[in-house]
């Protein structure tokens, strides 16, 4: 039996940012202080500064699919005539709330590993000039591939239509100009780049979204985006918050404004670059090959191999918790992260670790070529050592 | 600016294992109370256990260099005749030790780098028959090299001398078998193998050990071993004990005897070969290549390259600490560790990163051949995935 250390490589939760975890144990604090609200009000001002909007941005103690919950139930009625863009298990989700709440969804699906094209949905929008809201995810967590929330969110700014974006593991991977590009609802989850475990919702809320709150009537009591915005002003939660995981997002938020947002994405960006140069190398497929984010980086398991082992594998010999292909891709492809707490040398350790797994099933590799191909990408990036601060 | 982890990477701070991190946070509990004399008997049984000993064992809330001290100051007389081994910063440590009481000091100094030997041990024992103690450092951190203690024991244990093994970094990374080698008096401390941080020392002490206590005429108080004997029994130590850290111990000590004591040794001596197969497989010279040990691998720096630009980038560059040499060695060797809480990931990592940071300062190799040698030896050593627990 050796030492083998648990390490976090899964599309979230990320590693935690140690200082964010330290904070959490100072969390015998009363929500309905004046120490609490002024954490309460750094971390709504942080996340906008670092979402780099001015639109409103909310939280919520739940997970990101409460947000995602939130913006239907809030801003839409039974009926509303809305797209859903499909192209993974994400899509798939707000494909199921849209069908809980009774809208009249036009479900554009793909198959996994493709995305959905801007083209795709300008065409649907100009089928349907009624439609009152588009959704999508900007990374798809399930298979790695991120759309052009760019260009879609600038088409569906003609229209009077808005643009909700699940950006759980969006934001901190991939460049997000939330107030240029259209984007009226931007979701977000603490367990991502935020760096700190599940357990908060983060929104921004544009004012045509809030236009469209007017008007909505599906009901709706804990996810209250108006009362929320109101008690947010006020530097508190309308319901208990989760004290300690504020206190964490406020230690972390300092982190990420610290390396900065166009960093922290570059970070992730660069890190997937070199995985994909390196699994390219080992001779593996990559799965969203057309279209791949930088949140996670969805790769093929080599014919004759099922995922399920590598992943396995990872586990039983370092410890490593690495994410299997989830639904019908489940046993083909396997997921590693790049977002939030995660450096090169994660990177450098997870290739060496994969090549070991490869040769002892089969596939052979020579040791270390993979682990070049990422350490080129790395030394290509000229990155000076002072600079690495 | 990048995302880098902090990493420990020295010989001691150690990486912290989680669980006993945890359970500092538990430590606002009384010292003399039934729950933690609980605590405090299960250390000192968990240590007799872990260290494979008859003897008593006594824990001092203190630095190793503490035990050290008490181990002078408890078992000898001003003017007793000794022999210290110098084979580094360590050995020094002890001569000083020596002096600062007014012992008879024999001190056998080696290079930095090289080992005293036992015949050499042996030689001064018959030259001075009075002789009444030995000091050695099982492992001389500073240099990298181990002392042939099972031998310099068996010749010590024929005479009327005992010996004294600084085993700070000695215990988990090397095979010690302090009852049958006639190891008197054994020191450990809590941040190498035990994987907690600084703060606790322990020593094992034999019968005949005890016996020259019996006629020491040193001044000592803090240090005490015969009243720490008595408290210990009693589940107590006779100052106040560093509460934190005992809790942390004792959760530590649960996960080393889940290893097993020879497992944990065969981890950090795998990494240490891993880490020598790869220092040479890049045309690095092994500074103690006479004996080495495998608690920390200490490596020359390539020619017209300072170590301390070494130890500097891999800080910059990826957030790990490695150490410099110590003392005259200082700018000339780079030391990295394989003890305690240490595993293959960090390895390859390492060595992923050191091979960036000679390509960028003038040495160049290609990319991935040390982690690719250190992969073979991890091959080699034909650990299936099932057995990897």
């Amino acid at each position: 039996m050796f030492i083998k250390k648990q390490r976090l490589l899964t599309p979230g939760p990320t590693p935690l940012y140690p200082p964010a975890l330290h904070a959490m144990m100072a969390s015998d604090i009363h929500h309905r202080t004046e120490d609490f609200r002024k954490a309460y009000r750094s971390c709504l001002a942080d996340l906008k500064e670092v979402m780099g909007t001015s639109h409103d941005v909310l939280m919520f103690a739940a997970s990101g699919t409460g947000a995602m919950d939130a913006s239907v139930s809030n801003l839409f009625s039974r009926g509303d005539k809305v797209i859903v863009c499909v192209a993974g298990k994400f899509g798939e989700r707000w494909a199921e709330i849209a069908k809980a709440y009774g809208l009249d969804a036009n479900v554009i699906t793909v198959p996994y590993g493709q995305v959905v094209s801007p083209a795709q949905v300008e065409a649907a929008l100009q089928a349907e000039p009624a439609t009152k809201g588009v959704f999508v995810q900007a990374s798809e967590t399930s298979t790695g591939a991120a759309h052009n929330v760019e260009a879609m969110g600038k088409a569906i700014a003609k229209t009077g239509a808005i643009f909700i974006v699940d950006a759980i593991t969006g934001l901190g991977t991939m460049p997000l100009d939330i107030d240029n590009w259209g984007l009226d609802v931007v979701i977000g989850g603490s367990q991502k780049a935020f760096m700190i475990p599940p357990g908060l919702a983060f929104m921004s809320v544009s004012p045509k979204a809030w236009k469209l709150a007017e008007t909505s009537t599906l009901p709706h009591f804990y996810f209250n985006l108006k009362k929320e915005k109101k008690s947010g002003d006020a530097g508190e939660s309308s319901w208990t918050p989760a004290t300690s995981l504020i206190l964490a997002l406020a230690e972390a938020l300092k982190y990420v404004k610290q390396i900065g947002m166009a960093d922290l994405v570059g970070n992730a960006q660069l890190l997937a670059l070199a995985m994909r140069t390196a699994a390219q190398k080992l001779g593996l497929e990559l799965f969203a090959a057309g279209s791949p984010g930088s949140s996670v980086t969805a790769i093929k398991a080599p014919a004759g191999l099922d995922s399920g082992i590598i992943v396995k594998e990872f586990r039983s010999r370092f410890g490593s918790i690495i994410a299997n292909g989830q639904g019908s891709m489940k046993g083909q492809i396997f997921r590693v992260a790049h977002l939030g707490y995660f450096d090169f040398a994660d990177l450098f350790a997870l290739i060496a670790g994969l090549e070991i797994i490869l040769n002892a099933n089969g596939h052979t590799v020579p040791y270390g070529s993979g682990v070049a191909a990422a350490q080129e990408i790395y030394a290509n990036a000229a990155i000076p050592a002072a600079a690495v601060k």
